[in-house]
């Protein structure tokens, strides 16, 4: 598997979800509320959790139709939460991409609602008439994204993420809040690719554990980032965690430590798919790399 | 049927939906996540989803714990939006059926996750393990409640809302903005039980007809009190939908014309539950009533 294969596999998928995203998301929902949810979710990031979902999808012989909706189901999650995340009762960022931020845009009220209908879609898009994806799989896909989204998953780590402001966490505290917050539904998105072909229990878990691995990798490479091209294009010392004050590891580990961790991870990832018998996760195997070995 | 059984029955499967949700609405969610939660969904509120929902199921002959878990995921779509339009950018509504708003209580970062985690926590209820509810009618019951909640439905119906202050809106304006903001989740409330047991085309139609009719009476009965109460026990002749210069059945209509529309909605739920060929309606039938002639 070399990096071109991967770079024309993505792209063609991506190009698909993106396809698909732009059908699903409406151009004419009221007054203003489509355009701003087109606004949020088209044309933007990395689409990692799509990616996540389309390469676990295709190294289960996945259904291909359940995979497209639930690649965009968990963007949708990702999008929403971003949307609300920026508002001024949260983070207040008034830039994301380099446009300005939904709220910005559209003012406060119409970017609460447009993260509220992004969550609705994303259940909407998973639950297509009966002929069109399995019942059994709609509902299965339902629950893993519920679960990831939720109180239990990315709800609760923001929760602790507010709560964390201006404190110290040890690295478990970190890890249980990083879980939640980005790991839960990084780990969804390749439990819901999974979901979609046949999995034996020992698949499962071993692709479980690569989301777990590749969700607290992706996290410990951002807040390595943080600082470090803070430092290199900014001209400063820390980046918005530390004015922020919060918890990074590179604040409680280090980062030489930082760094290692990241490689472990990797490591931990590869290993769980080398293990879990599947015959090709050569997709699954060059994201793992591309999370860790990512410059931005 | 009289009212006295009717209290009994509602009054019984109040307390199982109370129960549920207590059980379900986490109590060690992270940092005061839980917490608020509970706070926003427990104890309050007339409950007229979940009785809908169950009242339905029984006219079918439904699946009984996948009716207590749609009763008590409509209701966490309800408060979850409740919570949102209380904020500062919406409403700003500091008072709650006589407690302080949840943003009030617990700032407006936790009251906006608490909204994203309880609608997510509305699909999770839905979702079971395949044993406890049939997967098949898991994946209706959250097309029916995503569709409803969404762009097509009560945020839909909130952005046309929003946009609305201050405009003159003309009666077919006003009834579209309802069926999404509020008549799309009471019709769903009842197709959701309707799901829960076997339901032909004529009984689907016509109950979808009912949740129509009464989703819309609730509207019009609202607006008709928001005046009525105000006059009589606050001694001014507008309440808080004029002075917020929203439009409403009374200033479109006339207090005399919206209630005689009142009284036909509720004429044409109880003739579409008289031709919908089930033999037991009556909650159903005793709902449309409550919903017209209530005083608060």
């Amino acid at each position: 598997m070399n990096g071109a294969e991967f770079d024309h596999w993505s792209q063609a998928e991506l190009a698909r979800v993106e396809a698909a995203l732009s059908a699903w998301v409406p151009v004419d929902a009221p007054v203003g509320l489509g355009e701003a949810m087109r606004y949020g979710v088209l044309d933007g990031g990395k689409r990692l959790r799509p990616l996540l979902v389309l390469a676990a999808a295709q190294a289960v012989g996945g259904h291909d139709e359940a995979a497209l909706r639930a690649a965009c189901a968990v963007e949708l999650i990702h999008a929403y939460s971003l949307v609300h995340d920026d508002m001024p009762c949260m983070d207040n960022d008034v830039l994301r991409r380099g446009k300005p931020t939904v709220h910005v845009q559209f003012g406060e009220a119409t970017a609460m609602l447009t993260g509220d209908a992004m969550q609705a879609l994303a259940f909407e898009v998973l639950t297509p008439e009966e002929d069109v994806v399995p019942p059994r799989l709609q509902a299965q896909l339902c629950r893993l994204l519920a679960r990831a989204s939720g109180h239990e998953g990315m709800a609760g780590g923001q929760a602790i993420d507010l709560a964390s402001v201006g404190h110290q966490l040890d690295e478990a505290a970190l890890r249980d809040m990083h879980r939640r917050k980005t790991g839960a539904l990084l780990r969804a998105s390749v439990q819901m690719g999974a979901a979609c072909g046949t999995t034996d229990a020992r698949a499962w878990e071993a692709l479980s554990e690569y989301g777990w691995s590749v969700g607290l990798a992706f996290q410990v490479v951002d807040d390595i980032l943080d600082v470090t091209q803070a430092s290199e294009t900014l001209g400063k010392t820390a980046g918005k965690d530390a004015d922020n004050q919060k918890p990074t590891y590179v604040s409680v580990l280090g980062l030489d430590a930082a760094r290692r961790y990241a490689g472990e991870l990797r490591e931990r990832a590869q290993a769980a798919l080398a293990g879990s018998g599947l015959p090709q996760p050569a997709w699954l195997s060059v994201l793992a790399d591309k999370v860790v070995d990512r410059q931005s």
